[in-house]
């Protein structure tokens, strides 16, 4: 389960953190999700997020891994509406097309392209990391925060457009 | 989304309360899942339960399917995960093994069951209601109490288990 974090100013992206949770080789499952409840717990208080963006995948082994899937997503989740952060889901085919313009892009092509987008010096130790960055990356552009178009303009605009605001 | 909520006094249980989480008909789900999360937590902190008790599926229509419901269910173990509250989860063979004495049992034979067992006088409005009642009531039998065999018979028997607390 690996995780991002960017921070944003303005329609510049900064690396903050990304890593991967490393799970105890345990058949409990309870206690697994438990880890994962805890440890994005301490996540979102470490970096106080404004926003989780989530993988929705739709092709997983069998129903049983799904299943496990779901429920890690499903803490993870809970976890960011425990402390009311919104939540955004983009498939794998639309944060790949997102970052490298094709949808069908391997993972190591998403992964180079990460490198370069963040200016990144060195390659994390493992590809899952670089999943949870590319979800964060693609929720970035997802909010126009790419080419010359700017979705929010700032005070100015939003007077000319609600002009009861002035009274 | 069913719960029962059991309480239990020595070998005899009482129904507390049950019901179903009426979804909202959106696509939104993250919504749905923020529904289910804030549910969850209004009813720990309405009944302050001692432990959860999940059922755990096998079979599902498809792996979609299954990723919402694994995410569904994540949230509610989190609710629990968030409140320091273990979690056990059960197959259905083994729920309707329990209260039934028949894995094969259908919806109607554990609910019909159910309603002896807790001498309910009126049937709930919905069948998913008792599933979640049934997941209860089989941690309640898979406790060890059933029958005349005792798991814990108080402080006297820990004693001489542990003759070193005497001194």
């Amino acid at each position: 389960m690996g995780f991002g974090i960017i921070s944003v100013s303005g329609k510049t992206m900064k690396l903050v953190s990304l890593g991967v949770l490393k799970l105890q080789k345990t058949d409990d499952h309870p206690l697994k999700l438990k880890y994962i409840f805890e440890k994005s717990i301490a996540l979102i208080d470490e970096f106080h997020p404004d926003e989780l963006s989530i993988e929705a995948p739709f092709f997983g082994k069998n129903v049983q891994s799904m299943l496990k899937l779901g429920r890690a997503q499903g803490v993870a989740m809970a976890a960011a509406l425990s402390r009311s952060i919104p939540i955004f889901e983009y498939s794998p085919r639309k944060i790949k097309q997102s970052i490298t313009g094709k949808g069908s892009a391997s993972k190591e092509q998403v992964a180079s392209m990460l490198f370069h987008l963040l200016s990144m010096k060195e390659a994390p130790e493992q590809l899952d990391a670089t999943d949870g960055l590319a979800v964060a990356v693609c929720h970035f552009f997802q909010k126009g925060n790419t080419g010359t178009e700017k979705k929010f303009t700032g005070w100015k605009s939003y007077l000319s457009a609600n002009p009861e605001r002035l009274g």
